[in-house]
Parts: C-alpha cells; sequence; structure tokens
C-alpha cells in the first residue's frame, strides 16, 4: 500500500519488538549518532583538542547546526541558535522581550500550558515584579492589550495536541505592540511551520522530542532578523560577546542571533543533535505532517471501532485541527498505559487520566498504529491493566 | 625519580608527540569516555528508550554525579549539582542571593574577572535595577559593606593564577550578612578545596578544564545546606519542582539541591562529565595540588634559566600562592606561541601579552615541563617566533 510505510526507517535504531509511540517525549536514536560522537571524541577532542574550536568549527556549531532547521520551521539560518535547555532559553527570550517593553507589566499566557513554561513565566516575573496573566486557550485574543509585553504559548498542547492559531495570535499582539514567543517542542519536526510568514516574532523549541537529538539535547532558539538589534537576553555570557576572545570587561552583544548564546555549550550534545535533525534530510515537512495525521487517524479510528466508549478521545476529532500525537482519556489511564508498556507499546500518562500515544512517521508506520490499538483492545477486553502491579506509581513515563 | 612521572596518564588518550598545557582551557579525553557514550546510547537510550530516565536513572544524573565531585572540593554531596554552563549556572546562584538580599543594591566583584562573570553580573544589575561594585584584588575586603547583597569572585584568576584568600572573604561578606559566590572555574580538579570548612556560601565551577569533561561539558553548582531552603533561583524550571511529573501549574520548589535545576539536562553531556571526574579516582586533591605545584616550578625555573629577561613572570613567584597555571610575558607573546604549537607544545595565549601553560598533573609530568621550557628558549633564540604567518590573528586558542 503506497504510503503504509514509515518514511525513513532505516535511519534509526529501534528494537524490532518495540511499537514506540512516545518519540514526542524522546525521539528514538539515530543510526549515525554513536559514531559521529566517536568520530568526534577520538579524532577531534583527543587529536587537535583545544585547537578543535577553531580547527572542527566548534565555535560556529550552535549556528550551524541550527541552520539545518531553518527550512524545517521557515526561519532563515540566521534566525535561528542551538545552545541551553528549553527552559534556560525560555527566560532569555522572555526576559529579552520585557526589557523592550519597559511600561509593560503584563505576561500573558494559557492556563494549563506546559508545566515548565509557566514555572519560568513565573520565576521571571516575580523577579521584576510584573505580573502574569493566565487566562483559557479561548480567552488569549481578548486578553492582549496594552499592557502585555509578551503573549507566550506553546503552540501544539502537550495534552490534547491542539494547535493554536500562529498568525492570528501573532497579528494581534502585534497590533497592540507586543511580543509573541512561542514553546515549539511539540511541533517542531511534526508540523510545517513557517514562523516568518506566520509573523512570530520569538521562538523556543526542544531538541529531544521528534528532532531526535537525545536525552536533554539542547533547545533552539528563534529570533525574528527584524528584532534582533532591538533585543537583549538578560542572560548575558562570553559567548553572546562580539569578541569573546578579547576578553574584554564590558559586555557587547555580538551581531545577530549570536548575542543570545550565553556559556559554552556543549559540543558532544549539539552534535548529537545535528544527527538528529540529519534523520530528517531529503523529507518535506509538508509530508511528514500529512503522514502524522495519516498515522494517528487511523489509530483513533481503530482504537473507537476496538473500545467503543470505554476510551473517550481527548484530542480534537478532526485531524487538521490536532498536531502528530493524540490522547485518549480511562479513569484507569495510568494503569493501562503500564500494561500497554508491558506488552511493548510504549506511549506515556499524563495526569488525571490521559494515555497519551505520538507518532514520529520518521519511524512509525500504519501497522503500528493499527497493532497498538489492537493490543490496547485487548488489554481493555481482559481487563489485565486492573491488576495491581500496573498500579504502582513511580514511573517518569 | 620519585613523582616524576605523571598520575594517571594512562587514563587519558592523548596523541604522543604533544606537550599538551591547557588542560585548564580544554582537559583531555578519558579513555573511557567514548565507550561509556557508546553503550548509554546503544544499551540506554535505544534499548530503553523514555524508560531509561527512570531504568538508568537519567534522572537522577545531575545529582549522582555532582557527588561524586564532593571530596574533591570539600561539600556534602547533597550540596551540589550539574546542569547548565557555567554563565547559565553562576545567573541562578547570583538572582537567589539577591533575591535573598532584597534591600541591598550592590552586587561586588573585581575588575579583570573572568569576563563571563563580569558579564552575567552586569546583566542581572542591569535586569533588576542594581548597583555593580567592582574594585582591584586588593580592594575587596574593605569593599564589603552592608550595602552589598552578593560578593562574587573567580577564586583562581584565569590569567596570573592568583588565589583569593577565601576564607577571610566569606568571614567579612558573613560579618555583614552578604553572600559570597565563587567561581571555581580555575581551581577545581587543581587545588585542594574544602568549600565548607572555608565557610562558602555558594559556587559554580567549570566541567570542561581540569574536570576532563569535554568541550563545554556542563558545570556544576554548590549551594551549602544551610542555605538551600532560604534560596530560590530565578531561573526556575520543571526539573526543579519537588514532583515534576505531576505536572502542576504552580511551581513548588523541589527539596535541598534539586531546586537549582531548570530544564532537562544533556544526559549525553554528564556522562562524558562523569567520565572526566572518574580520571580522578583513588588520587588525593592534596597530592594533585603538591604535583602541579611541583610541575609548574620546574617549568618557570627552566624558563628563566634558558630565556632569562626575554620574558617576564606575571604569575606569584612563590608556588604556595598560585594555582595549577602560570603566565609568562613576552611582547611579541601571541607569535612565540603559535611557534609553540607549530612545535606542538601546547598553551595559550591571553591578551595583551600573555604566554599561558596549564598543568595538569593527572597527565603532564616533569620531562613534558622542562620540554616545553626549552622549546620556548629554543624559539626565542632563533627568532623563527616573528616570521609572519605567527603574527596571524582568528585563533581561538
Amino acid at each position: 500500500v503506497t504510503g503504509a510505510s514509515a518514511l525513513a526507517r532505516e535511519r534509526f535504531s529501534i528494537p524490532n519488538d518495540v511499537i514506540y509511540l512516545d518519540g514526542n517525549s524522546l525521539g528514538a536514536l539515530p543510526k549515525v549518532t554513536p559514531e559521529r560522537l566517536r568520530a568526534l571524541m577520538r579524532e577531534e577532542w583527543r587529536s587537535d583538542l583545544i585547537a578543535s574550536w577553531t580547527k572542527h568549527d566548534w565555535i560556529d556549531l550552535p549556528m550551524t547546526v541550527a541552520a539545518r532547521l531553518a527550512p524545517m520551521v521557515g526561519a532563515k539560518p540566521e534566525e535561528l541558535l542551538i545552545a541551553d535547555s528549553t527552559s534556560v532559553s525560555l527566560f532569555k527570550l522572555l526576559g529579552a522581550a520585557v526589557r523592550a517593553r519597559p511600561n509593560r507589566p503584563v505576561i500573558l499566557t494559557q492556563r494549563g500550558n506546559f508545566p515548565t513554561d509557566l514555572y519560568v513565566v513565573h520565576g521571571l516575573a516575580d523577579l521584576l515584579g510584573l505580573e502574569v496573566r493566565t487566562v483559557a486557550a479561548n480567552e488569549i485574543l481578548s486578553a492582549i492589550d496594552e499592557r502585555v509585553a509578551v503573549v507566550t504559548l506553546t503552540h501544539v498542547d502537550y495534552k490534547s495536541a491542539v494547535v493554536h492559531d500562529m498568525a492570528a495570535i501573532n497579528a494581534a499582539a502585534r497590533a497592540v505592540g507586543a511580543f509573541t514567543c512561542w514553546d515549539l517542542s511539540h511541533s517542531t519536526g511534526a508540523l510545517q511551520l513557517d514562523l516568518n510568514r506566520e509573523g512570530c516574532d520569538l521562538a523556543v523549541g526542544c531538541g529531544y522530542k521528534y528532532l531526535n537529538g537525545g536525552p536533554g539535547a539542547p533547545a533552539f532558539i528563534f529570533v525574528a532578523e527584524r528584532l534582533q538589534d532591538e533585543l537583549r537576553p538578560p542572560l548575558q555570557g562570553w559567548m553572546g560577546h562580539a569578541d569573546p576572545f578579547a576578553f574584554e570587561d564590558q559586555f557587547l552583544p555580538g551581531g545577530g542571533i549570536r548575542r543570545f548564546l550565553t556559556g559554552t555549550p556543549s559540543i558532544l550534545a549539539i552534535a548529537a543533535l545535528e544527527c538528529g535533525i540529519a534523520t530528517f534530510d531529503g523529507i518535506a515537512m509538508a509530508q511528514i505532517e500529512a503522514r502524522s495525521r495519516v498515522l494517528s487517524q487511523a489509530f483513533v479510528e481503530r482504537v473507537e471501532a476496538r473500545c467503543g466508549d470505554r476510551v473517550r478521545l481527548a484530542s480534537p476529532r478532526d485531524p487538521a485541527k490536532r498536531a502528530s500525537h493524540v490522547c485518549f482519556a480511562h479513569q484507569g489511564g495510568y494503569a493501562v498505559m503500564q500494561a500497554l508498556i508491558e506488552r511493548k507499546v510504549i506511549g506515556d500518562f499524563r495526569a488525571p487520566d490521559l494515555m497519551r500515544f505520538g507518532f514520529a512517521p520518521l519511524y512509525n508506520d500504519e501497522t503500528e498504529a493499527i497493532r497498538a490499538a489492537d493490543t490496547l483492545g485487548d488489554i481493555l477486553d481482559s481487563g489485565e491493566w486492573d491488576e495491581p502491579r500496573f498500579h504502582e506509581r513511580g514511573k517518569v513515563t
């Protein structure tokens, strides 16, 4: 059947007996990553030692690897860099935004936003005496006013997979002179993004989900070119200096996106992320987005056919309105997910009752979607999920 | 000759023809690191995917790896963690300190402090409207007064290798209710530290210098146990939450040092740092400190015997007053260093005229110190350093 196979399964090393539907939490291992890191250690670090920073262009790696992401998110290469964690990156951008709007006391965000985004927002607001305005998703547009310095939202809801209308929110913010700062953690590598066409100001995104960069991979930062000279991150460090190796006492921000660097980033971690990004080589994001909807839709239809009203779809029914994962609610969702994992169908659980399944078209296919749905049906039929061992807590997933 | 050989050269993979005296900038590759990362990728990430966070204790790695550092710096295991870059870590600690002293407007630091430390201080001060008091090294004690929230200094000067008197400065700060925050980047793995005995409050340190953690390795944070409940980092993220996987909207800081975590740290980078820290296994820091002084002293004496007044020692003459590197000044220092590097004696250059040589007793020995000094003498004798190619700029070292 045309389109029935994964787009690039051969680029990954995944155990054969596993149906892995949690690439939205930790992407699978690209086959080339171990060899790339071995070469970096043996042929760069070992052999050229300190000279590697120039000889192997480590010094530019945060920009050169980010540039490979540019076509995937609709940004210019010089609008992206890779450095710190998503949380730290978000702090930098929000800090820069509120500094550039000193007379505006409000950071606007969404109730139920991904928790670390809320923690970062509140940490910054507490530090600066700002006000956090937290509203429901459908109240965002009406909550944007001239007291708002920056609107920060996660583009794709980490539970429901609902996708925000970026263009509308960007336009509303720009109309009142507020910035937008998007968290693209559940979008990048899953949806076709066009940050510039949608009018985005600022964004961060995760490296270890759909981008397959490895556990705790560094995040990326997007700053629209038109804003780069205006903004200064509060977290300024030597790698963001115009001339880091001049060792000057005074901070002189580097040109363009480079000023958003802070300390020395992990070269091993960025190199691993580059391998993850390379798993998308030659595959259009439009194709990935379309395939992810085919996969999630096949899964949804099979689950509903097989399980009926024993589960409830907690994501938009219209595939065009959701991203690359879907959630089903079940009162015993935690235990059902543990039973699925024991049968090597790996998704994750989000309180209070959501079973979450992510589809990564690079390595997932329809057969997996159907088998996962059937396994869920079997587990509900047999009632095995209600065995005590599946109710034990303490798992990370 | 007793003590003439390196303490653990066999633990490193270093090209045989190189005399590497820049481990204070990028430590050498531990032999076990490539295999450890391969295993982490193949046997953990690949095989257990998302379950690795609990199955392989990734979730606790920032604390468990840091705990291995504890005896090296005189801290309790639960006073340390590994996460972000040195610059980001410093921002976190200084931000926490000034928040805990809301009526004190001054951050005190030193002129000529390592540049990123100054940039972080000024970035934080600009953000919060605080005052930066910058004084010379010998004016620090007298500049500590009740307007000071926090004193932040690099323990070992990155150029001269002069060592601050931690105990005296900590005592003076505590007497007026100010915090101290030490940057241990040029101390950790070089000097015998006893952070608690010296009365330190807060500290950060670099993972990629003497600790051999690899390029851009994450830094460590120290927060004295007595302060952990009092302080709250302004950079709060989900990994610092008391229960990250409860996904609560409200931030509830974790107990102890854990609250100083922010985002998800790179597991690959922390695992590489663990291999670097393991190169110190079984070797007392007192022995390392003593050996480093033997090495640098042998180098200083040979350079002065061989080069006379063509170079000037720019580090303390008394070995007890300096750390594990030494600087010599020469008007053509940049070009002389490039000529040394061409002859495979690798140090680095710091403007305006300093040639810097670091001694890592784990892999450096006296023979190297003597040969490096003789090579310097040969280069000065021959005048070859004045050839145009050695004056070309653009090198990172």
